[in-house]
């Protein structure tokens, strides 16, 4: 059986184990929902929040590039800093497909929930002071496409992300290319930024949503932002779980991934 | 004899590692080709489809940054989701250079075939819906250049691709590098795109131009796009197997490759 | 207890193993900032220092991409250059974090320090004589956002560096992960100036703001970038330090931090 | 003593290993002077070549982040491609420095330069092949400098470049770092390009400049780009190798560089 997160322990709700873990999610969802958030609402300082041509049709190519890019680095850097103490979720999603495969238990999974989320509303808060009043902007379906369109966008762009996310940070059998983990889930994030941006503002991630969605207040199409994460993370995780990771006992597999001694 | 990917086994169709290398390879081609010709599609909807200079001249150096960008994390992410259950070939034109190069079985070939467009297939289908019915784009030559310029475009576009992967990711004496393989892909990618966009669009890669054609029902230059980057794929392969991977004993090579206990 | 950096030996001052890490932070430094600031300057050069619209709002999105861009792949390679060295400080405000968390005595923090500033120093006037005279920028807060705004954004962003820094490079626990430290470190500043770029340059480094403020002689909302980042990285310190790292004996923890072993 | 890239041995001109490094610093540097030159065609293919403005200042703040990033990923994945099999230079100045710290023999560098050479000149050719007959640009320096500032822009560039390499690729105590040497080098040169490109192009490889200056023929300003590099690297390579390597016996050294055991 692979190695699992962590395990149903009856004193898991109180270990330090489990408190600093969570408080990693915490600072790490921080870390990357300021510069996630942060990055949208500099855009918006350059261009001018009355710029209507921005608002209908989102960011210029040059923009998106740089939402991607401040995701995509920061995201790589905040899972870097917890993976070791965490798994580096930083996402509700993940951790749901994490206990959807049946890598964390239900009590972890709750605590790192609040834990993100937490971290969203307070960097969404700072982001507020910092800027000087500006109003978190969050996620919403773009003209031009409808809020089924923007669902199915998010299942496949997180299917995406929690495919690499298991096949880089979870997959037992991963092997030195775990190194290699935080930047695959941080860039596989840019890529998707580029692609679902001017669509429905590539979320992929609950926690990024909600909290600029509080601290702004805009609900519009909030709902696909929770829906759409958590049945793509989902299905990522029962394909990598159940088809991809080998369910053979270990001295019997005739696979050979690249051992660290290959390296 | 240098290490093989596969062995030509009398079950490997049926094995269940060939499943799963195979379902892998269909993934991991479904996330790139959903981000690299999702995001050409993004850029058009930025954009707007009817902008005249757009078409002619292909995106300014904004989009190409975007474009170019998506495809290289994307294509990161997929090689290293993938480089372990299959080699993360993500590409037939890869597949084919391993063929040459003898590092692959035909039978397995074929099935890494089907699966990289089929998973191209689906991606730009699945494209077409998210964006409420856009057209996927493909690749096609540019006004200005011919399509014999575009296919020797393709040819060492590829040729410098399949060159890095060889290196870095198949080279037996590769050492602990092979852990930067699937970025060493990525990027170079990137890196040709930013190159060969303006002018043929940089494919590199038959599935990726596949899918979308099929699914955009637009075949124009289509034929360059398999016939190039198969040329240039497969002279990578004949010279970096047979002129830089040393052919006598490894107890005998004077050649000193960083070893793991270099680092 | 945790691995330190060095400590406090009595022959630290004049040991050669001190002075090849102070010239080590002193050259390392002088690479960030000589790309850092130098593409501020190729930005004024490119858009005319006359152009009034970019004075008043900072620059444009592509040019955001290109600091952002040039400071994090810089101290990337400027870190990954010297964390053998000198532990790839590159930043008096991480040797103030490391000195705050114990991991470096007073005598080498000193000595960082006046290379750092030294580094700084030398690189705006190199700048200064190859561009033909221009006048180094540095910092300062954009119009619409005060300077209490500018302080609380430099701590924030800061906090942010200096944790990836803790958790990724000073964490004994790190393990493999640290490979990726400068990587991190690189990335997260790029991140953090496309956040934090428009509305005070986002500095999150004394040394680095205070070579260009001297040479171009431009001391406006200076004290900001000094205590913004001694603040937010004092605070990182003490929450890695006192609330992740685990202070029970190693023997006895139930975390298991991706050990060599698994990769 | 330090382990030596190559010892000069009697046999080395015609053994196998030479010849195999030398056709691997061919290819490398064809990969990426093809990326690099051909991003600038690309760019003013999309420009149009009469734009007049284009001409005189250089490219836009997005046409130099195409550029950098051309140049960036294609070194990092060309010298990826070619570390364990040659030593990774791909470029002369490299080879000059790696001649001045006594860490290859001359009959190498001499057959690594003239590869060098040969590698830029064909991917010029296939350039102008490709194009349909676009002029390579090479490297000047812009209006508002002098010839005197491209010189000492060039030292100061490729001096931080190879002061990389020697870091994270030559010296002996690099550890696991070395891993990590590609990418610092590939970064390291896309960050200097974001700062030197609006001046004088920042070739820092004299590689990079001939060939497109051969088959462009375009010699205005072009002695700069091969004393600039070489003085650069020298430099970098005299502190580098006798002021921060140790040079005391390994058994006595105090310094604790990060151990593979450490990861």
């Amino acid at each position: 059986m692979p190695r699992r997160y962590a395990f149903g322990r009856a004193d898991e709700a109180t270990h330090p184990d489990s408190m600093r873990a969570t408080l990693a999610e915490l600072v790490s969802t921080f870390i990357f929902v300021f510069a996630g958030e942060g990055s949208v609402l500099a855009l918006e300082h350059v261009f001018g929040a009355s710029d209507k041509l921005y608002k209908e049709t989102g960011p210029p190519a040059s923009g998106l590039v740089m939402i991607a890019l401040a995701h995509a680095l920061a995201l790589f850097a905040a899972v870097a800093a917890s993976i070791n103490v965490s798994g580096g979720h930083v996402n509700p999603a993940v951790t749901f497909a994490a206990l959807v495969g049946g890598r964390i238990s239900v009590v972890r999974a709750i605590y790192y929930w609040i834990a993100q989320i937490l971290g969203s509303i307070i960097a969404s808060l700072l982001l507020r002071l910092v800027t000087n009043g500006m109003r978190p902007v969050g996620f919403y379906v773009t003209s031009g496409v409808g809020e089924g369109n923007g669902l199915i966008l998010e299942i496949v762009l997180t299917f995406g992300l929690v495919y690499v996310v298991y096949a880089t940070a979870i997959d037992p059998k991963r092997g030195s290319l775990g190194i290699m983990a935080p930047l695959a889930i941080g860039l596989i994030v840019g890529a998707n930024i580029l692609v679902g941006g001017p669509f429905d503002g590539a979320a992929m991630n609950p926690a990024r949503a909600f909290g600029p969605s509080l601290v702004g207040w805009r609900w519009k199409n909030h709902w696909i932002y929770w829906l759409g994460p958590f049945l793509g993370g989902g299905l990522a995780a029962i394909i990598y779980e159940y088809m991809i990771i080998p369910t053979e006992p270990p001295l019997h597999t005739h696979h050979q991934p690249l051992a660290p001694e290959d390296y």
